[in-house]
């Protein structure tokens, strides 16, 4: 799973705090992980609750790992460990 | 495919115009799109020779449009086009 979100700068901390609980941060405003069906419908419910209406977050939900595969151009962020 | 950067301030422009005459932007930071390897390629020596040391980018890449599914959380931004 990959979450990337945009949303208004007094509520990143507490969206970063949020997703930290859920994946692993990996790049400015991208998580990756992988989580159970419930989690990720807790996850949503959280995020609802937390975001104001013109905030914005995508959550990628991945079949199967070897299915994405990921490449850096340039520096390396966050965790450098097997995608999923 | 999915791309995500993370660039110093003054290089944002030029990476997100780079990056429009290859995919289309769907959030701040984050492009989406289905490329040949070998403009993949050109795309990868191009942001190679624009970004500095502490810049980054990831690129998903997905085996098959099937096999990644995307969801919003609040605004949608980009285009709604589906996901590949």
């Amino acid at each position: 799973m990959i979450v990337v979100y945009d949303v208004e700068v007094s509520r990143v901390d507490r969206v970063r705090k949020l997703l930290r609980r859920y994946l692993n941060w990996v790049q400015n405003s991208v998580f990756e992980g992988e989580i159970t069906v419930s989690r990720l419908t807790a996850l949503k419910k959280e995020l609802q609750e937390l975001l104001k209406e013109n905030d914005s977050v995508y959550i990628y939900t991945v079949k199967f790992p070897k299915a994405v595969k990921r490449e850096t151009v340039g520096a390396e962020r966050g965790g450098t460990e097997e995608f999923l």
